[in-house]
This record gives structure tokens, C-alpha cells and sequence, in this order.
């Protein structure tokens, strides 16, 4: 299998944009991601988007934007998972170069999510989870997290207090970030007093509704090395995807996310990489919940012992491993196709040494975490420095 | 490269499939080709589907998919390229034989598109084409294609009978075809007598809306010979794709398909084959006008001969290369992001050895050509039998 780097990323300031369209936000992205690398060209293009055509009527998205970016003949494609759409356009971008149907492809994701009301929106994002058995009898995903967070509540002793503290440290990490929707401080009793949402996930353990696009280039690594111009490489070493039972409810245990356990095993094992040598992670706290959860099923501590991550400081910046330096979905933003590749961009932005205030220090390996549904699918990739 | 061949194909009746949902409709043609391989588990699933969330409410097919068919936990994700879908996702699938990330791959195409009104059929449909600048004025598919079929007619002379003379063919072709939607005869007599829907187009000129799904299981070379059983082991030995401007409006010849013309080069050129090695070819024929421009871009013929091809036989069965065997879009019908992989179910069938009265003899070499909107997309492939 051939070797594959990135060699450039983009991003902009996320938030509500209601004076931009979808296809001005990705154009934005890709341009800067295509900047950052150097290159004028690319051999194919991903599209990370989860619904097109119900947030703004538009499908066809490979080919749109490619010729958006004045690219019209290059190879393009949309590639879809539900919320872990943007980790999936990077593994599908990953198998173009690494098979060799590709030596550099532009990969990406977005989503402009305010272009409708937040009903539309919510049953936009319904479609994430059955139609037949959850959608239809009113589940949404503020109501399957909550039942999740019950049960690991049920079975942990997980509390309310420790769901709060994972807003508490994104919040603050978000803070650092300048392309974050929500760059502002929120306590725990900030968090606790906040709206009910679905109990017991207050409005401030959700991540937003957000319009934004993401986009990295990955280039076969011999040809990385010859763009790299001294700049520390970053090369994808680890691969791994993974899906579950679509509905919550048909799953052994809520308290749980076999997906995510399933897919970081296949890319550990890619890596040849295990969880202690991961110095950085980012994950998909679409509810605060799902961090927690996400941390056990990744190998970072044990089942029940995901809870006490965030309050003990483990998890923050300064602590042993931190997680969401980018502040995450809670605060970075949830454009639910471009949050897989963002997460891609903060890792290469770290391991560059590119991070600023928020830089980790030492940092070397680092993982992204993405999934879709309740985690009917996950994705994630280990980059590391190129030695 | 890794070398990836086709090791099974499954298809049912397609047709408007009321009493079917389309888990069940993807489901039948899943255990089909899984059967016809020989095989009962697979390292990941690729989906071609344009819209599930327009036509069905339904995004994130990989994991639902995945689930119906009692493989949860396998990697799966979604292709979208709007009719282009299914072709794409065998592009998709190969791609991650070829590298190496998986051995196995089930790559399928799916639309349930009865389930909506005609009116929301067409609107869904719509979104493959630029929702900003064709569809806010007006613009649908049958009135995009008579503009190209118009360009075509006043540029070369193209006439409504020749337009008619495709038709007449991929429907006695489909009446070969147990799983074709209209296995009728039509005479070009009745294709001009019948109801006009944009001019010139009349509505025999155009394919009809499908329920359909459309499987085939691919491997590795290695991994393929040892399941062959004897059968001849068809390759995919060229992967094309291609994108060109978006709208129809932006190019400079309405009259030509060059993204088609660009993903045959890429697919002849990795292939090491010419047009002339073709035996037979499943094409793009959701216009009448689409098949003629299509043969053209290929390279079977030049352009502005196309519209001679099927009056004068050479496209038939029996003539010296047969195109569009199944019956086509036109006859066979076109459930969108299922059309891509039938084709390839098509040319295996036939290369096989296995298409019993539609049997083109001595077929070695076959191409499959699937586009995406007015040929924003295009995606080709060539598949051999393996010596």
C-alpha cells in the first residue's frame, strides 16, 4: 500500500453565515487548503456532505464544486455517513492514493445547515438515524443521546455535574480557536442551569447547528516530501472504519460504541500503534455524553472511567492527553459533513507545531475520532509526524 | 496496484415496486451477489444512492444497510454522484481493494423513487443539476437534454427518428430481460406519436422512474481465483472518471459530453485497451439523445455519426458492437443510483457467457459508461475476462 500524507489544510471562521452560500464556504476552504499546499491542481476531489438536498437542494455536490473551484474535470465524488461523512471522504480519499488511482486528492467536507428552519434541520438530521423503527415514533438525537447518557449514568454513576465538565473544558479549548462558532467560557453551573433539552442533556451538552466547510490535500508521500518545503510532514498511518446496529435500541448495551471500538482497533492495528501512544485526540462530542463514551471505546481509559476524564483535567490542554483542543463540535461547530475533516485539521495543525496558544506540546501521534447516528458509524485515522 | 476482478452480481425485477421498501429491494440484490460469489462476509459495502433523503427520508444507508443485511460492524459508507452514484461506487469499492484496505468488497446501487410524487420525483431529481442557476429558472432534466438534443440536431443533422431509433433498440433488447422494467416492443412510430415532454423529446424518449438495487462482490485477484469455481473471472482492468461544468449553459458545446470523453481516456489508458477492442459497452441512454452523444464520446464512433449507429444495426445485438444488451435505462428502467452497477451486472453476465438469448458471442472485452446530471459526472470502466 502506498504511503499518504497531507500536505495542506483549510478552514474558516464557522458559525451562522447566512450572507454565504454552500458553495462559497467549501470554495473558501479548498482554496486555503490548496494554498497551504502549494498545488494548483489535484487528481480527484471527496465531498464529505450528509444531506445536500435537504438543507439546501443541491446534490451533485462533486461535480458542483469542482467546478466551483474552476477544477471542472478532475475526478469528484460525494461521500456520505451521516455526521462521520467528513472521516469517510478522507478514507475514500486515503484509498485513491494509496491504490494509486490518485497522487493528489483535495479532500473535504461541508454543510450549511441555517439555509432552513431548526424543525427542518432537526429532521434533517433525523434521517441519521431509522426512519422505519426510530424517526417514525419521534426519536431524535438529542432524545437518543439522552438515553445513552441515562444508561451509562445507570450503569457508572455517571453524573450531570461530570456530562458538564466535557462543555467546560471544550468551551474553554474553543476559546483559543479563531475558526470557532462559540468562543466563549461556560461553567459548570452555567451548563446545569441552561435549558433542558432532552434530560439529562442541557442545551449546553449539544453541539450547534453550524454552516462551515473543512478541507485537507493528501498527496502520496514521495510526492508530500517534494511539497513539503521543510515543513514537518504529516502522514496518515492508521485507517479504520467501522459500523454497528442502526437503531439504539437493537444494540447490547447504550452505554457503549462498539463502532468506534471496532474501527480504532483496525487503525491501532494499521498503525501498529496502540492508545498510550497517542499524545492527541480529537473526537466527536456532538453531545457531551459522546466525548465520555467515545474515550472508553477508544482504549483511553477503561468502561465506566470515561466520566472523570474531563474533571480530573486528563483531557484538557496541559493535561496528559488532550482531547478537542479545537474545542470540539460542542464549541468549534457541528457542519455536520465538514466536522471529520476538521478534526484532521486541527491533528496536522499540532503535529506541525502550528497551533499557537493552544499548541501541545511534544505532541507527535494523534487521532481523530468521527462518527454518524448514535454511532451506527465511526471512522477514525492516526496521523503522525513523518520521520 | 493490486488487480481487482468481479466475483459476483445479483439484480432483481425492477419496476415500481409498491409493496417493497428500499431496504428490501437492496437486500434481495445484496444476497444475490453474495450468493453468486460464494461468499457470506466481506471486509466493507459501498452504497450508490442519490438521494434517500429526498426520495425516502432515509440518509446513512452504509450503516443501515450494513445492519439489514446482518453485518454490522462491517465498514460501509455511501456514494453519491447523482445518476453517476452507482458507477462511482465501484470506483469507490475498487479503490479500497486496490490499496489494500480491504479484500472483499460489496458494491451496490439502490433508488426507491415511488415512493414520492411525480411531481417530488422530478424536484428530487432536479437537485442533480445546478440548483442556483438551472433549476431556480425553471430547468428540469427532459428540457436540459432537448436543448442537447436540439444542439445535437442543428449541429449534425440528427433527426427525431434517429432519437426514436434507440429507443426501438434498448426495448427489444429489454424484452430479453427478466428483470427489465418495460419489456415491450415500441416502433419508432410510436416513440414520435407519443406524448411530446420537451421537444424534441417525446416520453418513449425518455427512461422512466424505477424502484431497483444492484449488487456486485469484488475482490483481489488471488482472493477472486480461488472463489472462481471454474467460471471465467471477469477484471475491472480501466477505472475513468471525469467531471465537466456543472451547468448545462457553461459549456462550450452543447452537443458533446467531454467528461465522458475524459473518463474513457483515463479508463482506455489504465486498461491499455482502444475503443475498437470494445465487444460491447452498457451506456448512459436516460435520454435517447444521451446514448448518441454518449457512443461518440467514446470514441465507438465521431462525432455528429452517433445518431447513425442504431438505425443502421451496429449497436444491436447481432451487430458489430452491441450496446445496451440489458435493455438500458430506456427499457430495463433507471432507479438512480442503482443504474451504474447493473451496468456492470450486464457486462459480466456477458462475458460470463451467461445472457442466454441476448448473448453476444465471443465478448471478451465490455465497457460500462454511467453519467451523472447532463454529463457532469461521467465514469467509465472496462472489464475483461481474466486469462
Amino acid at each position: 500500500m502506498r504511503e499518504v500524507a497531507i500536505i495542506g489544510v483549510g478552514i474558516h471562521p464557522w458559525g451562522e453565515l447566512w450572507g454565504d452560500s454552500l458553495r462559497t464556504i467549501w470554495t473558501r476552504a479548498a482554496l486555503a487548503a490548496l494554498d497551504d499546499a502549494g498545488v494548483d491542481r489535484v487528481d480527484a476531489i471527496t465531498v464529505g456532505c450528509m444531506s445536500g438536498g435537504m438543507f439546501v437542494g443541491q446534490e451533485h455536490l462533486g461535480a458542483l464544486l469542482a467546478d466551483e473551484l474552476g477544477m471542472a474535470g478532475t475526478a469528484a465524488m460525494r461521500v456520505e455517513s451521516a455526521c462521520a461523512s467528513g472521516g469517510m471522504a478522507l478514507r475514500a480519499g486515503f484509498a485513491e492514493v494509496a491504490a494509486g488511482l490518485a497522487d493528489i486528492v483535495l479532500v473535504t467536507g461541508v454543510e450549511k445547515m441555517t439555509d432552513v428552519s431548526g424543525d427542518e434541520a432537526t429532521a434533517a438530521l433525523a434521517t441519521a438515524a431509522d426512519a422505519e423503527t426510530e424517526v417514525f415514533y419521534g426519536a431524535t438525537f438529542p432524545g437518543l443521546y439522552a438515553m445513552m447518557a441515562r444508561s451509562h449514568m445507570a450503569k457508572y454513576g455517571t453524573t450531570a455535574e461530570q456530562l458538564a465538565a466535557v462543555a467546560v473544558k471544550n468551551h474553554t479549548h474553543g476559546m483559543l480557536n479563531p475558526n470557532a462558532q462559540y468562543r466563549r467560557r461556560v461553567t459548570v453551573d452555567e451548563v446545569l442551569g441552561s435549558t433542558m433539552v432532552a434530560a439529562p442533556l442541557h442545551i449546553l451538552d449539544c453541539s450547534p447547528i453550524t454552516d462551515g466547510a473543512a478541507a485537507v490535500v493528501i498527496a502520496e508521500i514521495s510526492v508530500a516530501r517534494r511539497l513539503a518545503k521543510g515543513r514537518p510532514l504529516v502522514k496518515i498511518s492508521g485507517v479504520g472504519s467501522a459500523t454497528d446496529r442502526m437503531a439504539l435500541h437493537s444494540r447490547a448495551d447504550m452505554a457503549a460504541l462498539p463502532s468506534t471500538t471496532l474501527a480504532a482497533e483496525r487503525a491501532y492495528a494499521m498503525a501498529q500503534r496502540k492508545p498510550a501512544d497517542v499524545h492527541l485526540a480529537e473526537v466527536h462530542d456532538c453531545f457531551t455524553i459522546a466525548e465520555i463514551m467515545v474515550l472508553e471505546a477508544l482504549g483511553f481509559c477503561r468502561p465506566g472511567e470515561g466520566a472523570a476524564q474531563a474533571p480530573s483535567g486528563r483531557t484538557a490542554l496541559g493535561g496528559e492527553r488532550p482531547v478537542n483542543t479545537s474545542g470540539g463540535l460542542k464549541s468549534k461547530g457541528h457542519p455536520v459533513g465538514a466536522t471529520g475533516v476538521a478534526q484532521v485539521i486541527e491533528i496536522v495543525t499540532q503535529l506541525r507545531g502550528e497551533a499557537g496558544e493552544r499548541q501541545v506540546k511534544g505532541a507527535r501521534v494523534g487521532l481523530t475520532q468521527n462518527m454518524g447516528g448514535t454511532g451506527a458509524s465511526s471512522v477514525v485515522h492516526i496521523l503522525e509526524v513523518a520521520s
